[in-house]
């Protein structure tokens, strides 16, 4: 259960580390939208392994093919089946790890939960499952774009590393220009010799990614249960190595007193605004047209390179060596999954809104 | 849309600030379960307005009735559906509002998604919502109770009054003897003396709410989308106010190193655990048999008895003056709803998890 | 569980047969919809018993009060919850009955699947839930109103009376003009006379709703599983005592030759249309503006005035005896009935239709 | 929309007759199952064109791969995802309709609702769909088996040749020994007579599918709306070409009297036993221990081999001419999609009532 996300643009995943393949079918794209294939294949370039020196050198092709729902270029309103087979799968890597549980991944809970597992490259738990929801994401942008909709991330934290600018003052543009995929150039070289050093050390860092969508127009959210901070929390809170989210003033805004925190609204032109946007873009679960913004924390990488105190299924002492190829800080591949399960959110509530009056 | 909660243990709830009454069905909770409902009142009145001097005076007597699916004392299996009836109403209170946008209110957003709201106390946006969610978490926290699960929630900050000690180094039987459920003595005084001073500023402030489930067995949560953290952070994420949440380390935990973070497991008896809790009790989304914990940040309550600048439905500049009786923070009576949705989550993947094996 | 019913006009009943009050919830009715209480309390007069001599001559009122999700006169938006309080309980009556498991009932069912059960008046069981479903699907029919979508019922067929006219040789507006509800006066004389019959001899006699709804658009339907037919059918199998459905030429269809069966297509005006209807309006699962059109087969009620042989829950044999005030026939009311649940789904297909294309 | 199926053993299906492949992924198979991949392949070989000489001479290979959620023979609980290539598509075939309306086909009603629609052999709309039913279908029979449940299916009518013996006066192990699938080799005969009749006369006929569960433990189904017989039904109605579904006693029900259709309860052993079973296996939505049974009606074939009158896309009268290889009568191969689709609604529903009780 729980392998699929989404209410009228709704994806169900499937497929592990080391399988023969992966694949998503997308139910509810609406017909008629062009669906560019070279688009896709970007975005999965994005989140691809051994994209730089920064990230794991292991290969994946990540070669998607679509299966149907699309005729001539276009959707056509039927399911859009997705499958990424695995090519680089070297199971053999995986043989000391069968029956141990390395330290904070998912090997005890997957054993305890189902009896059985499959223990090459964490199987269902590894983060090349988020390769199909980039798959899916790109199509949710597709979409978005088509409604005048963007959502970009970018990384404003790696360890103690902090971004200490706002989103509106940075030039989002220059994201994609370093490997990091910090905004801010000066921060993005930081950042990287930084993680270049934890690389050396054998460790790992965590980092947050920041996420900015503009052009959402006012109205989308379902309070009270599904609203659109809470989907899109659990939307980012489903990716691996996620600790925390945050919208808005988030954890901070707590300090501030309520006549420094509300947002004042004045009247743009036609458009109703507000002066200030702790909101996030969002009140009482809705969007108000303002920009949303969200924080999305991730842990350190599971995976070290130095020897670990564990057990094995046995419930004997073991010691877990680091052993492959691994990242040393994960959110310079994760912003185009936060970017994907944002526009996944997004295209969703999008439809669910054309539900709203008569 | 979106106004029911949960696969298994499923809630809906319904009603208006000011309408004729408010109510939930609960379907799913399994049969031959003994239903206390002094229990129920109980978690209500700690959720209820008017229950000290730093809560609003506003009285709500929050009367519940159970009309089905309890029969002789015990759940039958059908669909328990319970209603609170509005009695202080007192519509007249908000006439001054009915077409005025109260910053970082739900009026703005709730007239452009329907282009009809009931304006009185909030309508449906208002906080009052939760009284059902209360009274629902309460059963579910009898069917965990069953199961030899509790969870526990308290006031870790207000402001900038931020406890720095761990869950583990508190003894949270203290955080009922005091009104603002802080477990600590010493910061609950300040804490209270402080929202008192903001209280009659005439202003709000922010706070958070943090919490631990214990006894919840390994083997939790639904890979890939529906992770226990995730819905956890949905169902938080959904309640009034709520600009964040973390769980484990959370926020702070990206800082670490992952051979500083990474949680060594070892066997205690037969059972297997970690030396640490950074995963806080859930680990690639399944919980690992160790407490679970997580913190919810809270905004500033948004009405203020300070003049603010707005614009009405018309699109004109008004003034929204501070009227009626709020509460100036809104943790000491959020702690009862972090701990009704933390239990809703529970009790459904609890009953998900029945699924696993064959 | 199974206690909902439909994905964006969706309702959640609760409520036993002879508990403090059974309710409903609407979630997902678009804002600004005019709510007529009068129709609705007209629609539940049509279900309710009493209301002739050949139907159960137990009184209920059936008088439900909307507690929310309406705001001057209109939908907002929000969850609309009704209660209907039962008051002619009489929990009495049913004592003889405690422990033994009648014929044909779901006593047997409910006691093996829960181990526990409300055994006054059946309980969840009892056809007293299907107040709920009109009251709720009355607000779907004003829905389908404003878009100029009608749906009537009617009875075709008592025991072996049966009409051998199609709806298009009958005038449905005499429906409403006998007791029995068939639109033929002369079958309709005959089917009272047979079940006034069949009332005096202590037993009780099957019957067959047939139902037509008119102006539904083109585009309806969600394959591959959600097809129109297919949750048509599903909301028939879902009423009490329902046993077939078969829409279009059903099961009389399977006779004929694919030359003989298929609908030709022809345009009238702008209008694609078929010259002849063994569709029933729905091909592939999606409407296709033709009339809509099904049949409903009801089993002979199955509380008799007649001595039976069964068990009690200690598995001893014993006589269960007719007792209480019941129908001979339950067709007359399941007539508003299969009403409001295909009210329901086409409501709920029409918010469907939306998301189909850009 | 609307392409899953199932609430803890869900099926998500996509695909196209003439696209790059189909599959299914399924969500909820408990682990530990082992995977019998020869009896999936064999499951399909029932299904497949070209297997007889009344069947469509189409070739279709059907050849499965299983992509995920297998591990060394058994289901690890993650998504089973399955793919079947289109190998033998020969798009050129439906050129001559790409702008026609089929009568009777879902052509019209595709284009309508999506203003698009992939014209190659039906497109979505295909019995080939079917074909991941089956697949899928498959994995929910070992579930069953190993709960000691099966499901069979057999012709019972073909046009007017319908059987007159019940299910318990038939040896259902013969069905599978003609190429009819009837489980009376008399009349077995004459149906494969007829059907070859037909085929030569270019035209089509209908039928109706019987099937039998027999070992599902009383206790199985969620009313009130999601009642088991409602489920079933909701399931054969899904499948293309039904038009209608009756269970236990169904139309023919309705003619009986009460005294007569009830099924008294006695004793066998400790098993609460019916003498008679028109309920079919089913009371008050919810299974009573004995065997299920129900029909499902299939209509003639719309593809038929003559010249039809019809409009096109442009409004304009054209004809369509038959072409292509196409079934005669769908039920031989209809056959193993009932118990696909019933064993599919039995595996959920088994997992489901593991949630009845404490």
């Amino acid at each position: 259960m729980g392998n699929s996300f989404g209410k009228l643009f709704k994806i169900s995943t499937f497929g592990e580390s080391h399988g023969e393949g992966l694949g998503v079918i997308i139910d509810g794209c609406p017909a008629g939208l062009e669906i560019d294939e070279a688009f896709i294949r970007n975005e999965m370039q994005r989140r691809k392994p051994g994209q730089s020196k920064i990230t794991t050198q292991r290969k994946e092709e990540d070669e998607f093919r679509i299966l149907s729902g699309v005729f001539e270029g276009k959707s056509t309103g039927t399911p859009i089946g997705m499958v990424i087979m695995n090519t680089d799968q070297k199971s053999k890597d995986y043989g000391h790890i069968a029956d141990k549980y390395r330290p904070s991944h998912a090997d005890y809970t997957y054993q305890e939960k189902y009896g059985i597992r499959d223990y090459r490259g964490g199987g269902r738990s590894s983060a090349r499952e988020t390769s199909a929801r980039v798959a899916a994401g790109a199509i949710a942008k597709m979409l978005l774009k088509h409604f005048g909709i963007s959502i970009q991330a970018y990384v404003s934290q790696v360890g103690d590393l902090k971004l200490d600018k706002t989103y509106q003052e940075l030039d989002l543009e220059q994201t994609e220009q370093n490997i990091i995929r910090c905004p801010d150039p000066e921060m993005a070289e930081k950042m990287i010799d930084f993680i270049d050093d934890i690389r050396k050390s054998r460790d790992t860092v965590g980092g947050v990614v920041a996420c900015v969508a503009k052009g959402v127009p006012a109205g989308l959210g379902e309070p009270v249960f599904d609203r659109l901070n809470a989907e899109l929390g659990k939307a980012m809170l489903s990716i691996n190595a996620v600790k925390g989210f945050e919208y808005g003033s988030g954890f901070e805004g707590v300090k501030m007193r309520g006549s420094e925190h509300n947002d004042a609204f004045y009247t743009e032109g036609e458009r109703v605004r507000t002066r200030t946007n702790h909101s996030g873009g969002i009140q009482g679960g809705i969007s108000n047209g303002e920009d949303i913004y969200f924080k999305v924390a991730f842990k350190p990488v599971a995976t070290i390179m130095i020897d670990q105190e564990s057990v094995n299924e046995a419930g004997e002492s073991v010691t877990v060596s680091g052993k492959g190829r691994h990242d040393p800080c994960v959110v310079p591949r994760a912003v185009p999954i936060v970017e994907a399960m944002g526009a996944l959110v997004l295209a969703d509530y999008l439809l669910l809104s054309r539900s709203n009056k008569l």
